[in-house]
């Protein structure tokens, strides 16, 4: 195992300081076209030298005819050029100097026939220069806090810590805005193709380094290295989570993934059970894999799987408390010291039981602050689960009510926010013991998103909150037998 | 069974032309004034008699001391007192001729001891007078065509086809901005409380000859009686679809059941079992109850489970594959005819076999029209699913990369966002055939919120959507055997 990204082969795939882009031209419709400019509006700051045999600029960068005409040796090639003519471009860089390089192009292994022919090819070659390089058949490489970005999307949002590593482009493409809402995003995200030279386990050995990624995700249509890949994912869980997405184990799942990548997958519970040995958490569809990416990256260890669930609602409090149950966490009942200091928070139409249903709410300190802290200063309890009834838009009606102006409003409002968000993250640190929220609101709501902002994950139901704890308590459970 | 809301006991609740109301006050933290106002931003037309022993006005409406100094007695008493006096005030109602009400008062039967006794009074007195109330300790009605609201939160979003019978207040009111987000929205929701003599069952009743309710949704934690529970429901899942929640059946739920409501809940599988027999679609969590509904009333019947998956993308192709499979959809080949006649519209580096991936899209009108006529005119085909990798932000990129103007680009878009919405709203009026799509990006893009706008639905990700179409098929397969 490397020691640090600098020794890692995708060390400058992943943070090239410059790049020679192929297939870029003033075709509109160019897929070149479109990836060079998503690069460019993701604010990449090194230089883009574009190759073009007759175009002099394409996207206000001038372009040069052949790579061997720079006058530097840039760190990355990108190419999107036609299957044909790849290895032959492959090759130039190679000449050039060129040692790493990313080959979006399509046409190779996954199309069979010829295509495994050409992919042969193209490994020749890149052993012959001693290239290495992610594709064919990829759409490369996400690096937001450089402003990398070879995927045809530009990256919305900020940075974040989650590292993925994938067999599909789109699952990198396609998740920046999905991620942003969750107040997420990637560290670094790779999108593998076919595997030519650098695979799953290069890029999991990467992101195991990695400063910036706190946990790493997988999206997995079938493993080729399967002993070394456990290997690795043991030495890289005891001290980084690690969760997967394998969808080639069911019959229907196994053709998809044969006419994607070409790739021959595995039964279903060979998979599952070498995750189990190698501390991998696995995720069953990809709302589960960020998921469990948010509250692995997020939360404490839990001391075990109890967990209290607040709520000042009945009907959402007997929905969490009975999926809760269903996956396995324990809601113990309160002692009679808990329950004491319970007492004076808890309404008349409310219980103490657990869920803790407050019925209303007249003081949002008590949802926020003054009953988690009893609940988490139990030692039988181990996490929390507050449901969040989103004080705001009651708050503003009420303040209306009032005869408050807009304005008036919008300061009371900030100000009351600003005191909630405060408490719920000061909840956490002082325990360090798992905090979550669920709403079936917008996660958009300032109050919610800012809670979000600070670290607390706030869940859009409490089955994605139950099974995300879940998760927790199983990472660490298997981190601790393997350690 | 009623034969129009109009015989109906609850239809001067649902639809009330006067509101005599109780508990609102100049208290800006009082509950009822957060009711009243909550009704009022709904836009109510009707009269609303504030009754308040000392106000002169609240919040704009004219106050009355006592509902005997009334000048016509109102269609609906809204209460919201302290339980002592709630029983008095029914008995004043009673009196002045009110033969409906909403109690929301909570401090009955659900917190045991005195509660239980004061239930009783209630009841009696209802009896006395006969009146038919929903609640005590519900939320009551949200008819948004009427703007009737008696929740704490204003209706966001328009009417919708979803009526729902809730044992929580809450999947009532937190349930306005989550149904919109996806273009959802209630035809009539009725929170129950604790069903002193308004049930379930006379809920379900309302909402079967409901004109605006295409979909019945229930939130259950326990059923009291059974027997007719499921001879009303056999009866109107011949015509009209019915999706249940059910929370009671785990140990966890039924505790946090009977703290809730007071409610004895059941074993599951006792429940998953009288569902079946009665045609009611059972939904495992807030999710899929909308979900389901949502498939339910824009779909047409589907002739098998056989689907086809198109794509231009490999991953969420190889994601939705898998899912389907597992949940038992069935993924058949494509006949030799319906390979040809796809041929000319896959490019090469895709491929024609179920999932369809195109690998990239050169023209929408092959996602959205060509291909999907191929798959729905072939017999060995029931249902599509289409992921949306949605052109938008990549065709403004495009176009922003051809010099094209912020003006020129929104017009175009326009244009061509009309053009797709058009094809695939288009596709399943013909082939009378349930086409559905999904997508990771936010349902708020302007394109799949028209879609969604016309009639069908786009999942957030290809596990709901599957798991959708499978509760459709369901429901088709208990009809036609009830029938």
């Amino acid at each position: 195992m490397i020691q640090s990204i600098e020794e890692s082969p995708l060390y400058r795939i992943v943070n090239p300081r410059s790049i020679a882009f192929f297939g870029a031209s003033s075709k509109v419709s160019s897929m070149g076209r479109l990836l060079l400019k998503s690069t460019q509006d993701s604010g990449y700051k090194g230089t883009i030298y574009p190759i073009h045999p007759s175009e002099e600029t394409v996207l206000s960068c001038k372009a040069y005819k052949k790579v061997a005409d720079l006058s530097e040796v840039p760190d990355l090639a990108i190419v999107v050029l036609p299957t044909a003519i790849v290895c032959q471009v492959l090759e130039e860089c190679g000449e050039k100097g060129i040692r790493q390089a990313v080959i979006v192009s399509g046409g190779f292994q996954e199309v069979g026939g010829k295509g495994i022919e050409l992919e042969k090819q193209l490994a020749a070659t890149a052993k012959k220069y001693d290239i290495k390089l992610l594709g064919p058949n990829c759409l490369g490489i996400a690096n937001p806090s450089l402003g990398v970005n070879s995927t045809p999307l530009p990256i919305e949002g900020k940075p974040g810590f989650i590292g993925l590593a994938s067999q599909s482009g789109s699952i990198v493409a396609q998740m920046y805005d999905y991620l942003d809402r969750f107040g997420l995003g990637f560290s670094t995200a790779i999108s593998i193709g076919n595997q030519l030279n650098t695979d799953l386990i290069d890029c999991m050995e990467y992101l195991a380094v990695c400063p910036k990624t706190k946990v790493i995700t997988l999206y997995i249509e079938s493993i080729n290295r399967g002993k070394r890949f456990m290997e690795t994912a043991r030495a890289i869980t005891r001290t980084k989570p690690i969760v997967a997405l394998y969808v080639g184990g069911s019959e229907t799942g196994r053709k998809a993934a044969f006419s994607h990548t070409g790739s021959m997958s595995g039964p279903d519970c060979l998979y599952s059970s070498a995750f189990q040995q190698s501390g991998i958490v696995r995720a069953q569809n990809i709302s589960e894999l960020f998921d469990f990416a948010w509250a692995l990256g997020n939360l404490p260890k839990p001391g075990g799987n109890r967990i209290a669930i607040l709520t000042d609602s009945g009907g959402p409090g007997a929905i969490a408390a009975d999926i809760s149950g269903r996956i396995g966490l324990d809601l113990p009942g309160f002692s009679a010291e808990t329950r004491e200091k319970l007492a004076p928070f808890i309404p008349g139409t409310g219980n103490a039981n657990n869920p803790i249903d407050l019925t209303f709410l007249t003081d949002p300190s008590d949802l926020f602050l003054n009953i988690p802290q009893v609940l988490l200063e139990d030692s039988n309890i181990d996490m929390l689960m507050i449901y969040f009834l989103l004080p705001v838009p009651i708050m503003r009606m009420r303040m209306s009510s009032m005869g408050m102006s807009d304005d008036e409003i919008d300061q009371h409002l900030e100000e009351v926010t600003r005191k909630n968000v405060e408490m719920v993250t000061t909840l956490s640190q002082t325990f360090g013991k798992p905090v979550v929220g669920f709403t079936f609101r917008s996660l958009r709501e300032s109050m919610v998103r800012r809670i979000i902002e600070s670290g607390v994950p706030v869940f859009p139901n409490p089955e994605r909150a139950a099974k995300s704890l879940a998760a927790l308590v199983d990472y660490h459970r298997m981190r601790d037998k393997i350690q």
